[in-house]
């Protein structure tokens, strides 16, 4: 994939909207596992979110867009812009000046910027991780692992998976993310795996079957010990439904 | 209550973030019923929601607890920051032009402005409503009878409403809304009211209960008709918590 013209960070400030950015907390799901794409910094070794401006010409969302895309080659994904981070100081201004000077010439992160914060679920398989000119690598990391981030972003993505496990709470998901047909414990697993909690199967079975999203399968999945679970598969059209209304609770 | 020093509208663009605002959806509500709190503009007679700018010594947050406490005299109210408008074209910017010239000469409204929206719920028996500099009444209206706003604000309202109807549907909501101790056809009638629909009383009480958000107390209503139906209070602590954990679905 080139990444001739992938242009994001301080840069396109000129020309974008001053004092206002954007970050993109992109969670990869695969295998009952999550992980986060962080981008490592040239020279320093640092890591942090990705990022951007937004040009005048684009919507703050086609913003967000097109930083997904450019570091995943992705589009059409599962994107929620969460909150806008707007305190006076969100981070040691001068401390990142010093530490990416060398880098960057005109020191935009000495300015205050707001930052508008999304996050997008995607099926990590599926990603090819590019990193922009100011970083050497993109990379999934595991929750459990992610380091001190630059500027305020370890505080970005604690609000941004919180967002995420909220949303999991009251709105369908797992279509893009688990495959056509599925069974019962591969959808708790999933949500085990994003809530990071235990959850009752059979309570959980219940709740799910009640919402009318999914529908089962005159099949069974083969090849599994013990009994066979049945699979199911996802009704596109009462899930989008229920993402429409936006509540499980009182289904 | 003075309004010397209310200063919000276009003047604050002067030391405040270019091309950045914050809209506020006040909704009102009592006795079983839902309003928005609307400013009638000076001489043209036409609404909007209150709104600002923020001040560059400010977090954006705090721009829109200045807004509330300006517009109503609350707070330390319950406040939600919703969804950041970023479109290139929110609105007819020459028309709203000519509209607003007699008022405002810098005309700042004619830049793109990204405006992050804000909700608020309050008892509207509390709020003082305040017009700013720019407009003539600040009024309650019924969600029925809002007129066509200014700028995009038809916009933001549905989509406040719709975060409003959604934060309903998977976290508590009350405190501060309903009287110390109330009934659970009360607590009904605060989410039929707010979500504008009905719900299965029996259904609704077994689920409330179940999250332990309320307590009953060893008393009835006196004074009502058929069966006195038993008081409750909320249970803060446990309020706090499921707040926290933002999920009523997997309580």
């Amino acid at each position: 994939m080139s990444t001739e013209n992938i242009k994001t960070g301080p840069e396109q400030s000129i020309g974008g909207i001053p004092q206002l950015s954007l970050d993109c907390v992109i969670f990869g799901f695969h295998d009952s596992s999550l992980k986060v794409l962080l981008l490592k910094w040239k020279d320093i070794g640092e890591w942090s979110l990705p990022g951007g401006y937004i040009k005048q010409t684009e919507s703050v969302d086609d913003a967000a867009i097109r930083v997904l895309k450019e570091r995943t080659a992705l589009d059409k994904i599962f994107l929620r812009q969460f909150y806008t981070f707007g305190k006076v100081k969100r981070y040691d201004n001068e401390l990142i000046k010093k530490k990416l000077a060398h880098l960057v010439s005109d020191h935009i992160w000495l300015d205050r910027v707001v930052s508008v914060g999304y996050y997008a679920l995607v099926d990590y398989e599926k990603v090819f991780p590019t990193p922009d000119r100011f970083t050497e690598s993109c990379d999934w990391v595991d929750l459990d692992d992610v380091p001190e981030l630059l500027f305020d972003h370890n505080e970005i993505l604690t609000k941004a998976l919180k967002a995420l496990r909220l949303e999991l709470s009251f709105q369908p998901i797992g279509l893009n993310l688990l495959p056509d047909k599925f069974t019962m414990p591969d959808m708790l697993r999933m949500y085990e795996a994003i809530l990071d909690k235990k959850i009752d199967p059979r309570n959980f079975q219940k709740k799910i079957l009640k919402t009318g999203i999914v529908i089962r399968l005159p099949e069974v999945k083969k090849g599994v010990a013990h009994k066979s679970p049945y699979l199911y598969k996802f009704d596109k059209k009462r899930y989008t439904e229920v993402l429409e209304e936006g509540g499980l609770f009182f289904v």
